[in-house]
């Protein structure tokens, strides 16, 4: 196996036992079991269960900038949405309970610097990638001038954010928040002359 | 003490203990550290933690609607306004730490139903204030009558949502947030003849 299957094979057992313990009984006997790895070989690559999940926060957003860096539409608002989608719509083999590891990783970060500043990174990038699109609409004349993209970008993170919340929290799905943010486009980014051929 | 001072006192040990040491490591013995009561004198009230936890959600449950029940403004516009204001700005009391533990026990709802029972509870009697708010601006004409009372409240629940998880993964302030929901109610909500009068 080369490093990088390695990794990858460590990456996947990792994702598995998050989905069948959850965060807070994770171990790293949880995560061999799941591996073709022993533990003495997990800790061989990783000095600890918290290096390792450093390191699988580092590979989900490099998972996730995949995901959402080659969208694009015909038009800015086009783009902006099909962004949004992109992140709306978890992977299909994402289930509830990785969503929900993900959460208690969330609620770890003020005790955890190393996993706020990888959490914040999701964050960032998202905004920033949001934030082009905004000023591109606004360059090309299709979006609102008066529309500030740095806090619509932050604004629009947030509703990301708190969709993803209650997916966990409430068993929720995503539909009326998508519905939502398309409305939201439209009433409130595009420009008053535009509009939106549905 | 009477069975209310009591039940009173325990709840401020909860809320203490939780914030001292989070949901996850947290025990019977945490909560009568920070309680005059014995941990024998908990377990004759609570059966477990686990249905102490769930009195606690309660009582947060009353206290919060207690908060948010009586805010009023003079038109619509304000009320829905000053109904967010009311949900960003926590208690003074409320530290970082114990908005942490309360995302801690959000991440346990898919695990434990009687949390996401009292969860649920929070998001639906939160939408409903919102939706009788938005119905009685439609109602009176400050409202757009296009706009979905059902939807838009579900849709501000999820930016609240969003804040307060925000809040404690990455330390952020909520200034942006309520910025943000002023321009929406200005641009979304508020009928096209409405001005607000800032």
């Amino acid at each position: 196996m080369s490093d990088g299957d390695t990794s990858e094979e460590i990456m996947g057992a990792t994702y598995r036992a998050l989905c069948a313990h959850g965060y807070a009984d994770l171990t790293m006997q949880d995560i061999a079991d799941e591996s073709e790895k022993s533990k003495a070989a997990l800790h061989y690559h990783y000095d600890s269960k918290h290096d390792l999940l450093c390191a699988f926060l580092d590979y989900l957003y490099d998972g996730f900038v995949e995901r959402t860096s080659d969208v694009e539409g015909e038009a800015p608002h086009e783009t902006l949405l099909a962004l949004v989608d992109a992140v709306l719509d978890k992977p299909d083999d994402d289930s509830e309970e990785f969503g929900t590891a993900i959460l208690e990783i969330r609620a770890q970060a003020p005790y955890e610097p190393r996993f706020r500043e990888r959490l914040t990174r999701f964050d960032e990038y998202l905004a920033d990638e949001l934030t082009d699109i905004l000023e591109a609409g606004v360059a090309d004349g299709t979006f609102d001038p008066e529309m500030d993209p740095d806090d619509t970008a932050r604004f629009l993170v947030t509703v990301l954010t708190g969709a993803a919340t209650e997916r966990v929290t409430a068993g929720q799905s995503v539909e009326c928040t998508r519905r939502m943010l398309a409305e939201y486009v439209e009433t409130h980014v595009l420009a008053a002359d535009r509009e939106v051929e549905a």
